[in-house]
């Protein structure tokens, strides 16, 4: 049975017993949760992790950590790095994107390595075997494709970014809208490249059961694709991504016939007053299913500061009810990132998800900031680092501007107006 | 005449006609806001100031950089390249709040040196020049911050921040709160430290006449600060904040009637469902008068990353309303800022400006992103550098990571989105 199955059967097992610790939260409402789709809680059958990572209505904003190899640079020690580098950083998941080199190889590494939540999008995998092998990735077989999707179930992803919405019909409602900037997905690219020059349907969508048997043997979590997610603010919300969310939101109800859990990736570049209005139009037409989201990126003219961008998307989307926020790293657009630029993207990412949960009330939130300024006001530097989103960061500043008095900082120095004010008002 | 008094009567200025080719707005609508007081134009009429910037609704969002030295910190050469940095990064405004060194002799170095519109907090020098001189800033005397008043307004300043909110009465109101951090504005506690020790009534509020005879003369900005602002999330918007805010709503119209240009300082730390509620109280209590906020910070926790949780903030600030954002810089609350994190926290207010004035409609704020879109779509990266928000850099990334076709980005290489796409959608 599947964790679905079982929350659906109202049957609490260890698995939820420890999500629902770890996001202290009640069992039983995490059990009805879960089995109303509204909470995902991925794990492979296969995959022995160890914590638990809840997403959905009323927990902690996750984020996910996208890292791996394109075809200009493909070290996996430096991609297993980068998984340790995120994960140290806060970050709730991992997905392997891997595009370069052995791919295979590059995943089980980072599996073995780094132990988090996996995500990886089969289609990659599948595709470039056939660009690699048969002359072009027009050339994969639906063979081709699920039996990546076998090998890597079968190898304990714990979730699947599937690109299912992208349909002849949807790519004939994008043509007509006329964007500015077409499809940036890269598996809605691949996919769109296969449809059109083999003039058939998307066998993610097709053979959209054979897909959901592989997700409910392995007990697999479906992360619906936005294929067609707007690559710019210009495209953003237009009939081409709605066209597609509708889609989704009607596999999401297949999916969840079979006990398989659900989540629907949303955009990628919004205008900021789009964004709630994205998030509940999401809800709603998908019936609670959780929200991943990518940024939302709220301008396209910040190449070498997308992790700013994404930042204050994320922290609207999240305090809209978005449940789990992809991160973006500062030189999206330009390349791919480094280790030092994982990390940023993490705690960006963080400190928006952070800014969300506090908007939407989300109980405990604010008792970290309550903490942190206690810790001002009392001028306790070693606790404002200890309760720093980013500790090591924040102290290895202060020690390289060591002010003249420890009490204060460079920043005011003698005239410290914490200082002063703590004193006139003793008196 | 001030501006206010020419706009109140009707008379077009030259300076309005720049501002409003400036703003690509109507001279006329331009005369009728700044007479109405929702829009300034800032300029001391003692400074040779060549570039109108004009602050408030329905134009493009404004960004203040702080510079200035610290008791810890007080090269002059290190103040005026801030100042040139950040001018050359975007800022449309400078504020020297050094309190270290020779203050006099730094700000007259700034003036000369960089061409902008400038921005002081008087209290500084009067207070400083006390406790260098006098034994303690509480023997500052009216006199003492008067003569700066004057002296500062004799050299060209264009406005000056004033915290004439800041009374015994709010005072006793903010005790009565039971604040986590009390006061963190330096001016605030500058003020606060003054008026406990001498039990006496602020100056700049007791003798607001006094103020506005100076500000009139010399058609200085008058930029009545929050020294009560809250330094935290969990003080925001309390009782203490808005009796302040009723304050300045006052001091207004008091100033209004004098033909002085007002803005309206406000916070500060804010949690992010708080954020469109102040700036929306904020206008009304104070007449639609230009709202300048700091940050807002969307929480405590990132010292280290506060231009991000600024960025968070300015960008909900902006869409909702606020007109001038004062950059924050990533080591708030750990140390002065250097040359880089000057540029830093320029970029990052930038980001947010533009993405608060894409989401409030500003006629022509989406173009640039448009013109980013196409320039993504056809993979033109000369074009993408020289629109980006910070083209040097953008243009280094991508020099320091060259991929191996000229056409993609080493994030996807042969596998780019756009290039597969662009390749099928012509067939």
């Amino acid at each position: 049975m599947t964790l679905k199955e079982n929350a659906q059967k109202g049957q609490i097992t260890d698995w939820m017993e420890k999500a629902a610790q770890t996001e202290r939260v009640s069992v039983n409402r995490l059990c009805e949760q879960i089995a109303a789709g509204e909470v995902i809680v991925p794990r492979n059958k296969n995959h022995a992790l160890e914590n638990p990572v809840a997403i959905g209505r009323g927990l902690r904003t996750k984020i996910n950590a996208n890292i791996g190899t394109s075809t200009d640079a493909s070290d996996i020690s430096i991609e297993v790095e980068k998984a340790r580098i995120a994960v140290r950083a806060g970050a709730d998941a991992i997905m392997d994107l891997s595009t370069g080199g052995n791919l295979a190889e590059i995943r089980r590494t980072i599996m073995q390595e780094v132990p988090a939540v996996i995500g990886t999008v089969p289609v990659y995998q599948a595709a470039i075997h056939a660009a690699k092998n048969k002359g072009g990735l027009i050339h994969m077989t639906d063979d081709d494709l699920f039996g990546v999707l076998e090998e890597q179930a079968e190898e304990g992803v714990d979730f699947f970014t599937v690109h299912c919405g992208v349909t002849l019909h949807s790519i004939e409602r994008l043509k007509k809208e006329g964007r500015l900037t077409d499809i940036v997905s890269r598996g809605g690219s691949f996919l769109t490249t296969w449809m059109i020059a083999n003039d058939r349907e998307n066998p993610l969508y097709e053979q959209y059961d054979r897909l959901l048997d592989i997700a409910a043997a392995y007990d697999i979590t479906l992360s619906l694709g936005d294929g067609l997610r707007p690559g710019s603010l210009a495209d953003a919300t237009d009939r081409a991504q709605i066209d597609e969310l509708i889609i989704l939101g009607e596999l999401t109800e297949e999916a969840w016939k079979r006990g398989v859990q659900v989540m629907i990736e949303g955009p990628g570049h919004v205008p900021l007053n789009q964004i709630e209005m994205n998030i509940t139009l999401q809800k709603r037409i998908c019936h609670q299913a959780p929200f991943y989201v990518l940024g939302p990126l709220v301008t396209d003219v910040a190449p070498g500061y997308d992790h700013i961008t994404s930042a204050i998307g994320g922290a609207i989307a999240a305090s809209a009810g978005a449940d789990f926020l992809c991160y973006v790293t500062p030189g999206e657009h330009l390349k791919l990132p480094d280790l030092h630029e994982v990390h940023q993207g993490v705690i960006a990412s963080r400190i928006a998800a952070h800014a969300g949960d506090i908007a939407k009330g989300l109980p405990g939130a604010m008792e970290w900031d309550i903490s942190m300024a206690k810790a001002r006001k009392a001028l306790d530097w070693d606790t404002q680092f200890r309760l720093a989103v980013d500790p090591d960061y924040a102290r290895r500043i202060r020690e390289e501007n060591a002010p003249g008095s420890e009490q204060v900082c460079t920043m005011c120095g003698e005239y410290c107006a914490i200082q002063l004010v703590n004193e006139i008002l003793k008196k």
